[in-house]
């Protein structure tokens, strides 16, 4: 099976959508396995959707922001794993677009959509322990890093060190994986979000390339190249509006068939006692009110990306606040949900066969990526002070 | 001064706003006294406004039902009273259309349009107290009435009785304030909505001809003549958010001229305290999700009134839903806003000259009309059971 | 009527109640008046109540701190501005019994159970306004204080002034309501504690006589002198309570009694309908909790009364973090309950007549004594890493 | 080591710190292994805990429910699956205390001390499945029985069937756990409470002596028989407070120990963060709540418990009330609890290693063992209607 001609045929999501239900299948024993989801992983390189957010000009589907986040949305109502490696490949991808020279991404677009690679992550801002030597006409990464999503089983990787001799600057490089001195230690184990492989690599005097640089604007460089953060945030917004509507798709389908009506109720089937109904009007009313927010900052996202160099820092921070809205709504109300399902399916749901929790687990593993408290702040001196956020990664 | 040659000048909306900031100069008063506002009432007459809805054909400004909305919402967020009679004017307008014959509604369109009309509510389906007795060519309503939103100071009314021979069929008609008969008691004093005139009336063998009763189509009837409630439940979360608007650009307006840091917070700037901004956060948080759960509802209607008489009952079944969610997310975020917006103006705030509990009290009352826990109820069976709510004056 | 000869026949508790019955008459009315509830300080006068929290040799009724705190409460049920009025007497008594030498608050006591006297506060440390001046033999009060509850219609006034030739330092003395040079302005008009006569006062070179002055052990000195703070901030919490307690009373009796099941309720009776029971379940379990840390916190403050200057920082923390909790709890639960007992009572509770939402505005006016948000980063400060409060007149 | 004179140099409480930190070296690891703990249900067999409310007449340690309770809560701070099987235990032996005549629990209360018997449930009063068969001079028990905690490694069995030839009526019998024709499963597998062995067991034509079935009284006979629901609502309840102290006492270490700072918080150490600080003091307020609603409903059931069969219905109503609003208060503040806790911990505390997952696991499973939703249904007709639960086992 290749994938080109079939999504001559039938639309990414339609691919997503056939990609999910077949991942939902095996999710509850991933979950319970960890590791890195082989299978799944080729079977997303053999859909063609590694390819989506490129445009068709290098071999791409061409999908705007919105269309490849609903798809992120998509497999995370299933398995918020393959939602996170599949999300931060894309991020990877605009992470070249946006910070280096058209002659570095150009080729690498290309050949990951011939290729069908996937791209993984190695750079984690706070953690600083991996440095930059510069050689003549190379650099040399060594250190640690630590939460490096997707890089097990990745060909690219977006890699990070601080240059201690320019004031602890950021570099960041895009390198393939089998690079010489690349260790991933294939160490994640975690409460949540199992099939990540956030775990650590190690960089042993790896040689990087200036062309393999991200210079040229570079990091958080201009406006647009401030998109790069704004994506991250956007792409776990929709993961975990996708968790939330996934755990309220399986508490429902339980509640019809499985429940039954607490023996004072009044009613004859659980699906019309009043406190069962008043559950899922809650859950209801909360995800919808997600989901318009979500909508509207993916359009915004669309808009941002369509403007490109010529976005503007206060049309960027007004995409940040819509953004960051959505967020801490996602946060909210997910949590809310993933906890109070159980009372709408009973004490017999938390048999370990059906790892209902695990939507609890990678909804609280994932929403503490960067503090809610903080993103409050933000939001709070927008509301009040009329002040935008000053870009970082986290922002 | 003449509304027509105005409002080809300025759009609607700009006049809403003008009238609203003059509203906005004696709106804390008038919330002391409460009673009729007449000069204000007489300020919609004059602006035109009164003829919104009503389509060009017929002389008004052929608003949509998203524009109309849009005002009340306007003028709840400095005068709710005025934003109740106000939309509950449009309310009854769009009851004459759906319930009635075109050859009733056009005339009343016309002169409602011409002569600058104030319609009022004497329809309670709760209040069974009014009865119609069927005479020779006329009825006779007889009894009492409660809640007559608008009902002073108004040229028509909307009015209701009980066909007692009919088993208890609720018969509505149009007619003139002034009709002999009728007594409206300007007895509303409430704890909020204090110049909505929501008071008692009296029909003392009021004669209602058979051109004035609304038969064809006829309450509740077809799914068109269905929107009627739902244009109802709309206003009122229009009216809803409005308020809670208001109460935030009141309160923000409050903190950043008047309100001081307290002496453990470490920032000179009452503005810069984190929990301060904190709860800013959390105010915009909430707004925002009301904003577009609004916004879609109102879109929603304007597709579905487009559809006049094909709209199908499942079509209205959707509609109710995305209104009851808004509904219910404004109710909750609104009251919530409305409390803890005092723990960012802080003790000061309190001052009677300041009133800023009337959005409070305003929300409240409002947010009573009908429980907010059978809302839920509604949507839970939705979210559950797949079951669109059956149309009643309620939902 | 005089109140000795009864208080020996029936307990302070009795009496409190009797009164409270009493208030709860007019309680209504006198919120919309506003003003000096007289008829009513008078009644306290008479019943003897002024003289319960002076110990019995000084001609008083020796209540402990929780008797004294428990009959605030039960006064709040019904009027928490006079519950407001009363406790903060005692909390004048304990003023000068915590800050000056027996020989200055032996005799204020005596005079106070024989007279009846009504202590009134001017002491805002926050409000710099009002400096002192020192004379030859007698100092000198000069400027202008806000929120001075209790000020009008009493015989002694706690008052306080600014040394600024001592860097600021708080001077605090009590002083005769009819001094030469004190105006009270009554001019106070809330939203809520309507009749608490919370306003400003102005002193025009009003002579202060040392022996007036609370020198030794002097303010926030001792550990425990360091009560009164705490004992302020317990008469809140009691107030708190107690209005939370009394919104609960009339919902349930309105409920009982006037209130109609929601016509798509499966119940014939309010009463019966899951939802009412619901909250009304919530109700209970939030007052609940709040009766018994209020409890527990009075039986401590007891117990740091009776050990007397022997008091330790140590345990004096502990007081203000069992205080701080169940503030913070009654905050937190009271608002709630007052904002949704309308769910229990509906749409026509909102009648002016009830004055329902007196409840709610009471509640919300004086829980911005001081912000919660900093007695939540005390409570954490000693949750998370053990370090008790410093004294200061809020903490 | 036996436990006898280790009792009596050490108080009970000591003991189970002692096995609650040796417990607490190997909970993480038992809780991913799941499967009886039978090294730590030893322990507690060599600790004489087993015995702990039986009175000393009979051989046990004589402790009040108070006491035996308090020893619960302090295993779930470290080990609710231990906590639950413990507490059990103790709800076996008031089974037959309550519901048999003294000729049957006597023995069996001795024989319990001096052998220290564990005792195991299989009474599920919803699941219908096992029914008795009246034979001569005995009876036989056949069918399956669901969630049967601490059956495996007990040496006695609380055990129930439908007798349907009476109605259905319930007939519970205490038999020895290796009783031929039993089989417990081990098949308990869930996501929480994984060591509490609440598998399934299967009856095939088990003979129950007469002398082993509790028919005098019987079940929920008299009012004090009607105690032992309200044990096992205040056993769970004790578990949810332990299980929420235990996740603050480990958030707490991790924060001052582990947690960082944010980069954008203006502190240095995490422990001065605002948010984190408000979260702390957020956790303080809600387990300070709940500990003196639960210390009050141990006071009243030792009290209840020291009326025997002198209890009034009204007593014993009374008594429901306070325990179901210690467990509602607890379920709820405790599920927030166990979410939050991770906003004061940081994106590193999710590591597997920690499992600090395991608290909000165990706490969700526990708490839906019967439905929030109708405790405070519940409650509400207590607070509004003052009707008193009827018995049944849930409540």
């Amino acid at each position: 099976m290749t994938a080109k001609p079939q999504s001559a045929l039938i639309s990414p999501l339609q691919t997503a959508r056939q990609l999910a239900a077949q991942f939902a299948l095996t999710a509850v024993e991933r979950d319970e396995r960890g590791g890195t989801p082989k299978a799944e992983r080729d079977a997303l390189r053999e859909s063609g959707l590694l390819a989506l957010s490129i445009p068709t000009e290098y071999g791409g589907l061409g999908a705007r922001w919105s269309e490849t986040l609903a798809i992120v949305r998509e497999f995370a109502k299933v398995d918020s794993s393959i939602a996170h490696v599949f999300g931060f490949h894309h991020l990877m991808l605009a992470t070249v677009r946006l910070f280096a020279r058209p002659e570095q991404w150009q080729p690498w677009f290309e050949q990951t959509a011939r290729k069908n690679w996937f791209w993984g992550n190695a750079l984690n801002p706070l953690d600083t322990r991996t440095v930059v030597r510069k050689l003549d006409g190379w650099r040399e990464f060594s250190g640690k890093k630590s939460f490096c999503s997707g890089a097990s089983d990745s060909q690219m990787l977006i890699a990070s060190a601080v240059d201690e001799t320019a004031g602890g600057k950021l570099l960041i490089a895009a390198i393939p994986s089998s690079r010489s001195g690349i260790t991933l230690h294939n160490d994640w184990n975690n409460m949540g979000q199992r099939q990540t492989d956030s775990g650590s690599a190690t960089f042993e005097r790896v040689r990087v390339e200036e062309s393999e640089l991200l210079l040229d604007p570079g990091p958080l460089s201009t406006p647009f190249a401030c998109l790069r953060p704004l994506i991250a945030q956007l792409t776990f917004t929709h993961m975990f509006l996708g968790i939330a509507e996934g755990a309220f798709d399986e508490a429902r389908a339980y509640t019809l068939t499985e429940a039954r009506p607490w023996h004072k109720s009044n009613t004859r089937e659980v699906s019309q006692d009043p406190y069962v109904l008043g559950h899922y009007g809650e859950f209801w009313v909360a995800l919808e009110g997600v989901r318009l927010l979500v909508e509207r900052a993916a359009d915004l996202l669309d808009k941002a990306w369509a403007k490109g160099p010529k976005l503007s820092a206060e049309e960027r921070g007004h995409l940040a606040i819509a953004i960051a809205t959505a967020k801490v709504a996602a946060t909210r109300s997910g949590l809310d949900l993933c906890t109070h399902l159980f009372e709408v399916t009973g004490a017999r749901s938390t048999h370990a066969s059906l790892r209902l929790d695990r939507h609890w687990r990678n909804l609280r593993t994932q929403t503490l990526h960067d503090p809610v408290d903080y993103k409050l702040h933000e939001l709070g001196d927008w509301a009040l002070n009329q002040c935008l956020p000053i870009p970082t990664f986290y922002s």
